[in-house]
């Protein structure tokens, strides 16, 4: 049985080739790429050998079959990723901006993955669940919305843990309930692993660290927060101590997952009880190859894959 | 006003590049290209210099703007074009075999051509109105073809023809209501715009001409058909006579909308009170002009075009 969790958005990214291209005009578009956070999280946790089972819902089309194919070979369980007749898998267009900022069009709430219900969260999946990990954007409507506090309370019951990424997206924080429920899950939290942006929205007008110290002063539950700080690396901060980790050099070629990998290495370290210097160098690795890749799970790796990068890659000096 | 009102999806279309290239696998996309078959039959009208309106429902994305803008740039009275807040632009994925079959994935349905309603066909559209084009591929839910149904009452009530391409799309055949749709639609039409695949399912068992001998003698109403029959030309038929005519050559680049522009042509030069010959001659010359550009509207011609075309292009031997 799997001892991660993982439920929410299984989809494919189409990419636009060229940095500056519209999504107004026909271009060079790449894909389809395995994608969607939770998927993303669940492949990066099963790479390390971590059991994880992922939650979802998919098409019966190519889409879905390419994000299935993908999570299998890489050792995630997919006995709960249900196939909706008549609806088709999530799409996520992605284009970039000359800036770095990233434009997305979405087919997500309409499609396969809002048709997740309560029925597809078997309860004996949490037997020997340790952590249910959410992410922020698949709290995308009321139903999903519920059937996530559902799946939060089975795994409560169950003794397990909540791993919650904020993973806020701008453009869905203005449907109903999202904003709330996003809020909620934060201050349930065991494990927290925000970006700065995440904490600005929990905590707005604090500094990263003032907002961190915020929440564990507040969430007795909370047991420690990594806040992954992308190109500047990340930072671990449990009661009384926080420790900066200075990021690895890389080629950014696409951000995407970047930070679902960084997070999903984290986890795993923990629950296996490695070092925390060690956790914590493995999970800004994992960040750094993620980048390197076209596609958000291309640049997911194999813990050997993981240690060779550190021992033979230094780390930048530490920025601010 | 409209003297033709076409009723159905506006979509972008995302086309494999390659001929045996995968939708389950990352690969070279191009796209979005502005598509759905009333949107491509309004464009082709329009470029005609015919008075276009098409009833359709878009996301508030770029690839909305993307349709919007092509429909406007050629002319097309996009008024009844509504904007869904919380829906995304419909998105039509394709892929080729190399037997020259297409293999298709549809964010339709459930995305914001889905969301037509009453409400967005008005009724002061019909008042100049001649014929309401109808597609198969638009009678895709139990609401559209609600929607398509009322649109045609009010088109009736002010006097216009029905004119209808079966456009049937085997995939949706065997959603609740949809095959009765199309029969239903094909049996009330005044023009038929159909392939031989659409007779096919029209009347099982039956060679195309019988087909349209048959749909002759059983529609009172009925004027002509105008059987589509890609790279070997088509086939005018009306009370009494059959006219074969010839294609036209082409290299074939993207056949997605070469029936559509055909279609289209047809109708503008019988609105038009162009000889029929002609009418003929131009019809094919707009599939033929069609196919030869990758895109489904994206060989589009208007009439300078199509006369340019005819005039010093020999059509190619009729067959079989």
């Amino acid at each position: 049985m799997a001892e991660i969790v993982c439920i929410g958005e299984l989809l494919v990214d189409i990419l636009a080739a060229e940095v500056g291209q519209s999504l107004r005009a026909p271009g060079t578009l790449l894909g389809p790429y395995p994608s969607g956070a939770p998927a993303i999280f669940a492949d990066q946790a099963a790479l390390l050998g971590a059991k994880v089972a992922l939650i979802a819902t998919i098409g019966d089309d190519d889409f879905g079959e390419a994000g299935l194919a993908r999570l299998r070979r890489d050792g995630v369980e997919t006995r709960a990723i249900r196939k909706v007749r008549d609806a088709t898998t999530g799409v996520a267009f992605a284009a970039y901006a000359p800036d770095g900022s990233r434009q997305f069009i979405f087919h997500m709430a309409e499609a396969a993955p809002g048709r997740l219900t309560r029925e597809d969260v078997d309860p004996a999946l949490f037997a020997d669940c340790r952590f249910l990990h959410v992410m922020g954007s698949s709290l995308f409507s009321a139903g999903m919305i519920e059937v996530i506090r559902h799946a939060a309370t089975l795994a409560r019951n169950a003794g397990a843990g909540l791993s919650f990424d904020p993973n806020v997206r701008p453009s869905l924080l203005t449907r109903p309930g999202v904003a709330d429920a996003i809020r909620e899950m934060a201050r349930e939290a065991e494990i927290l692993l925000p970006s700065a942006e995440d904490l600005a929205f929990l905590l707005p007008g604090r500094s990263p660290e003032s907002a961190i110290e915020e929440l564990l002063a507040t969430s007795p539950q909370l047991q420690c927060v990594f806040l992954k700080r992308g190109a500047k690396g990340s930072l671990y901060a449990e009661r009384g101590r926080m420790v900066p980790v200075p990021p690895y050099p890389a080629r950014e070629v696409d951000p995407t997952g970047a930070g679902d990998c960084a997070g999903a290495t984290f986890l795993v370290g923990r629950l296996r009880g490695w070092p925390l210097d060690e956790t914590l160098r493995l999970a800004n690795a994992a960040g750094a190859l993620a980048v390197s890749a076209r596609g958000p799970m291309e640049g997911n790796s194999p813990e050997a894959k993981l240690g060779a990068f550190i021992a033979e890659t230094a780390p930048l000096p530490l920025s601010e």
